[in-house]
């Protein structure tokens, strides 16, 4: 269902086509400063229009409907909205009978029948994640002084930045797309956030991250590379009162819950299904498999712009700790 | 919070040295067969003794405490319980003082403070994982006609099956210990399981996973290792009118939706932080760095173990997706 | 929090002041036909400008801002919303330091400090109850044939409907206020909705009920006056193989599971707070007791606004309750 | 479904004739003081075998099965039970066919089919308040210094409590029942718990209450009686700068948020159902109305021993309240 958390709730809505897309927070704390000015960041991390992305600018500019007073959160629910523009829609009926292939398409047309709204996506959209990215700002506030730092360590297979740019250019002049792996570094977590069974931090940074279209991977600290090291070498020993390590194999968490340390995770995006080149796949109308070629401007290399979503996601999941944290702690 | 599930509710609760350990299930349809001989296989699957496990041998025989009447579910709510036998307890309490690296002991102690359960782990024990196998049992039923296949495809950095007899001989001998990978293939999964935003298949299965102990890792399909592949690569044509795929790089689900493929996911499991060898770690009391020796019989790879509870995480999620299916679906 | 319901889920924000009020509701099927005109009849039951209410006429149309593409609900979330016109703000500011007694402005001044939105009540405004009714509409459509009937059966004091004209008049010219009580009729609502400890109908019907402002009594069947029957005189002995009564003192629900009878409850609501009679209160400013005087026009019988909400209420409760019982029955 | 509660959660299940009857909490934090005889006095309230209750004497001993560690919650969940004894079943298949009327015999029936457990009521049992009584009592603790005075103010349409005793005698040797009004008294509530839309403290205490078998009818302040008061009488002005008002008719609450007066309700609860006296209602096996005689021992005005149980539902939902209201509180 489209709603998730504790205290610090997250309920999202919108197409690509219809009215807008947007989300309403609850649980957040009155007295946050909060204005458009505050989005604008991390919305702009979001953008579209650099190498590749798609050439379709969206100006997104954040709607505050509800829950803010003078520059300040006031306790009730805060809707946010962003406007869709640039819709006039193309024909988009041919992708319910020819789907592209690893997309929603299909699936959502056999979950919602006849009923699912298919142009651009529709709540499938990688525009919902506007909503998500908003969030994540609002759960920053709430978590003051913790800082992430967010990477692109693989695109394509290439973990040498100084080539994504011309593997990007190749990419979409081929009019095909890369996935890649995001790092994310998140540091000044307080010790004992996270719940046992079954809301251990890592369960529910992953449940918003694999959330996220195109997510098939998330793996924390050490990861799957990880599988060759015996207990003795995995181990991060405690070094000192406050319970710092020197390795960090476990990415700062133990038992679910966070240990004071840099919280460490990678998560791997598929290279975005919807591409220029032909594609051999089933056209549901024909009734055979049948040459399709999805037409318009593509993400090559949609990571780009997922990014700030993967790192909204975590600053959601921290926000709820913390709140569940502070209601619980022995005081 | 230790309560998942929208419909299919799974409550665990419990502790290593307390009275027992157990879960209550809610949300079961009346008219389910069900009766003690349902839960022996998967139990048997997570019991000790074996090469590569602790010889302390845990007899543990479920007592089904409600829900049940004349071997039939009846609706209501269904206790589950294991008692907890053998536990004369030896003194934990150095593991307060000089907590060993990468377990719970130290964030427990820090977050629960004076008054967390240290004993044997307490409630963060492996031992509570009796309740999420036993829900699993229970969300087979649910899903009937659903079949899990999981494997250990890596121990300790080795993928020769034939080899793991000798691998888990000489790290029982060194006292040490050592994680893995499992693959898990779930098939007859009907088309449209999973609902977008945020409650995606992979999203709700992860969940799970990852709130079992030593789980750092979590894909879908063909997971990190599809980096270097390009959208032309990855995509999954369709086939057919079933919507059956050549290749499943996706892992059956498109959008967070089951797309009737076999589901395929790989889960990594870090060595168990408990070990025999000589670690230097912080001393609490002493306040410094030094020597620890955890005595005692320890399970030198939990994941042969640990198989059939991240099986059960996938099935409770599932049938909580089906049963919220049967609501929503359009009739 | 701002969110109820375990399937079908409501989520409501918005201000008096603010740009709008709106609800987000998810759990819809797809398929379900839906359009402005379908909210007209019972967002014109809510409708100000007859004797009794506020002078001040609300065009409120309702916006769908998603989850319906041609006509017919789409299986994701629905955002409804209404835009806040005819706000040009008068000060309010006054009623921060001169709280109404009996009414919101105090208590959220002190939960939520100085950051209250308190324009016009803010988020505890009955501007709010317009999400209340538009879920209403949609939960109606949930229900398919349920069939509602409400109606004012004491105003004041007074139970001739007859009278109530004149009463209203009178109150109007005193600047005074009455509330009074609402019965509530439902029939064709199958036999089995509603859940064991602790979502009894009775439970999550009253849960609803109870958030609206003003209401501070609810009972079903016979209520509070059944007090002096007897057990063998309050039951209600079945007639027919299809569960049917003569007498209905326990208004439908047995156990907290509807009987298939009429469901009949009755709802008191209050007198609003809000008069332009004087009153002695405290002043925080001053720091004593003086004469408040709220200015401006009042709903002198809110009750004749709000029975739509309270049945709205109910029929929330009971489309969740629905499609529970949808994803549990044995079949 | 049997889960309540935020952050404060209840979890209950059992049976009359099964294995027993329980609860896990949730959301408990660590430190607090308890063991079994915190739990006597509210039991002992509970109990039968004085006038107007059943002779079947219940020795009900609380068994806490996990979540306490050296006389302190750890923080973990806290699994209470209560083991059924004396259960030697007399057959109860006759309530199958010829089902009681205004009991749920009937409508689980309907409901589960032919899985439901009839015996002694089953999940429906009076026997589960065990759990709901449990659980206030750690509410309580969590409240601290909240004081609690639950009174019978009518039984079976009788307001002096000096002749209780003789119509309870009467009603017991005419083997009726009676049900009667308890209104229920809460002092020390700080100001500014509960939450607007939609979990007012109005709404949370209710839908407690109203999940206990009987319950039907629960007001606030005034009440029902209030109908025929002017907004000028009904609104409790505030005398001082604690927001100290000297008339109640709200309740002690204001926009469903406590406002530090005494919160005041009552509660209706019906004659019990199961009674001696001769009834015609329908016998489903002769498919005709017969009449039906329930054998055994009956409370003749189960309300003596459901008093406790209301006053924990206000416990219950208050600690919860507390618990978000830390959460969120700016600070």
């Amino acid at each position: 269902m489209n709603h998730i958390g504790r205290i610090f709730q997250v309920n999202i809505f919108g197409e690509s086509h219809g009215g807008g897309v947007g989300v309403v927070l609850d649980g957040v704390k009155p007295g946050i400063m909060l204005s458009e000015i505050d989005f604008s960041n991390d919305l702009g991390r979001r953008k579209s229009g650099g190498l590749g992305t798609t050439p379709r600018i969206e100006e997104d500019e954040v709607i505050i409907d509800s829950g803010v007073f003078n520059g300040y959160t006031t306790g009730a629910p805060i809707c946010l909205r962003f406007l869709n523009k640039n819709t006039r829609s193309k024909d988009y009926s041919n992708l319910v009978k020819h789907p592209r292939p690893s997309h929603s398409d299909w699936v959502a047309k056999e979950k919602y029948d006849a009923f699912n709204d298919y142009r651009g996506g529709g709540h499938f959209s990688g525009r919902l994640t506007l909503g998500v990215v908003s969030a994540g700002v609002v759960a920053k506030k709430i978590l003051g002084n913790v800082k992430f730092e967010t990477k692109l360590i693989n695109l394509g297979g290439e973990t040498d930045p100084k080539k994504f740019h011309d593997l990007l250019k190749k990419v979409t002049e081929e009019k095909d797309s890369v996935g890649g792996i995001v790092s994310i570094k998140i540091n000044n977590v307080p010790v004992g956030l996270g719940e046992p069974y079954f809301d251990s931090l890592e369960s529910t940074i992953s449940h918003l991250l694999f959330s996220i279209g195109g997510v098939k991977g998330v793996e924390f600290g050490r990861g799957f590379d990880g599988v060759a090291m015996k207990g003795s070498e995995f181990n991060d020993c405690i070094v000192n009162a406050n319970g710092k390590t020197i390795t960090n194999n476990n990415g700062g968490i133990n038992g679910g819950i966070s240990n004071g340390n840099e919280i460490f995770l990678r998560v791997f995006v598929k290279p975005t299904p919807s591409i220029g080149v032909e594609q051999e796949t089933y056209d549901f109308e024909k009734g055979e498999v049948s040459t399709l070629v999805v037409e318009g401007r593509h993400d090559a290399a949609i990571i780009l712009r997922a990014m700030v979503v993967l790192e909204s996601c975590c600053a959601i999941a921290l926000a709820d700790a913390k709140l569940i944290n502070e209601a619980l702690k022995n005081n």
